[in-house]
């Protein structure tokens, strides 16, 4: 097949590594410690959307917090099971960690239809009882971090080591992602409305990989 | 909490069609059928990233062929489990089809290693086997496109209904898109480095919505 010819040769296991000098290249020096650079271009890796050099936005210790507590084991809770799939479960457990998404749950969609909320924002209720230390990667529903943020405020959700709040859409995503970064808790926000269930799991498997000591596994 | 006042005031319910009239509003009129057009402003309602309406590439009858083999129950084969969790398996098994995954396969993993190739490119390979009308969804593995386009033009893979094309990065993600445009069989194809799972299952979860005869279910 003469096309084939044109396809550059790298071998499976070069991929990621020539992806990321492209992505080093085309965006120049950036302002930023080492360890938060990685989660930067990690989103750029997986969206090829050079925004998010922009718009990704994170408080002093975000990254750090993120990597500690996932190294000790954190639970991650996500908003939706596109978010959970794209996690690296096999790093995540190495460290005793693990994915919990109530989103599916049917007692869970029976309650937001009777108080007329998103299931979601439920979700986030149910999240606010696990135990341990947990690291919320949400990467759908604003209302999902309005819960939050709602909860942070009236000090029914223990504080969390990391809100990962990357939501995409056109109603209240923007204003949502505000409502986290005016909270006291650590988190990275993807400004504006683009974000994703992808972005929200290219930042966990960043700092996943971090924390393993690998930029990736 | 204050910063609520400045939430816009949506029901859960009414969230998605006020999104999509702030889509259409900010995209103008669109010289595409209606059918496509709405497939359009899914991945843009799924992305927030106005440039797919410049981006996808739809042959003839992609959108047509595509929601005619859902009707009739055809299998939805993803490269990645993150493809596979974002389709809406509710209305995909309403019409009596599912989603098939092979990259997790130990098989795979095995055989790939052995021939020095990704994952992705042999999980193509073992779809080809299956009966049945098929519907690719390709969100992440470019090598997965060029795997589809040598069987295509070799005769071992039978004609799909539909493939959709929407790997997204910087290495022969460009070229393994054009490889897919350049065969004969019907195609939805996100030109360019963008693209990503959410991409790939929007895609599929908006020809699902037309072939049920609700934009959303």
């Amino acid at each position: 097949m003469s096309e084939q010819l044109h396809l550059t040769h790298v071998k499976p296991e070069d991929i990621e590594a020539t992806s990321f000098e492209i992505i080093s290249r085309e965006l120049g020096p950036l302002d930023l410690d080492p360890q938060t650079e990685l989660v930067v271009k990690r989103v750029i890796h997986t969206t090829a959307d050079f925004d998010y050099a922009k718009t990704l936005t994170f408080t002093a210790h975000a990254v750090e917090r993120g990597v500690e507590a996932l190294r000790n084991g954190a639970t991650v809770i996500t908003d939706t099971s596109m978010v959970a799939a794209g996690i690296n479960k096999r790093v995540l457990g190495s460290f005793g960690g693990q994915v919990c998404t109530f989103i599916a749950d049917a007692d869970v969609a029976a309650e937001a239809k009777r108080r007329g909320l998103t299931r979601s924002a439920v979700s986030m209720e149910r999240a606010a009882q696990l135990p341990g230390t947990l690291v919320f990667a949400i990467g759908n529903a604003p209302t999902a971090l309005v819960s939050l943020a709602r909860m942070l405020n009236d000090g029914s959700l223990p504080r969390p080591a990391l809100i990962i709040g990357v939501p995409v859409g056109f109603v209240n995503v923007v204003e949502s992602k505000e409502l986290i970064m005016a909270t006291d808790v650590e988190s990275i926000v993807a400004r504006g409305r683009k974000g994703g269930s992808n972005v929200a799991a290219a930042i966990v498997n960043a700092l996943l990989y971090l924390a393993s000591g690998n930029r990736r596994e």
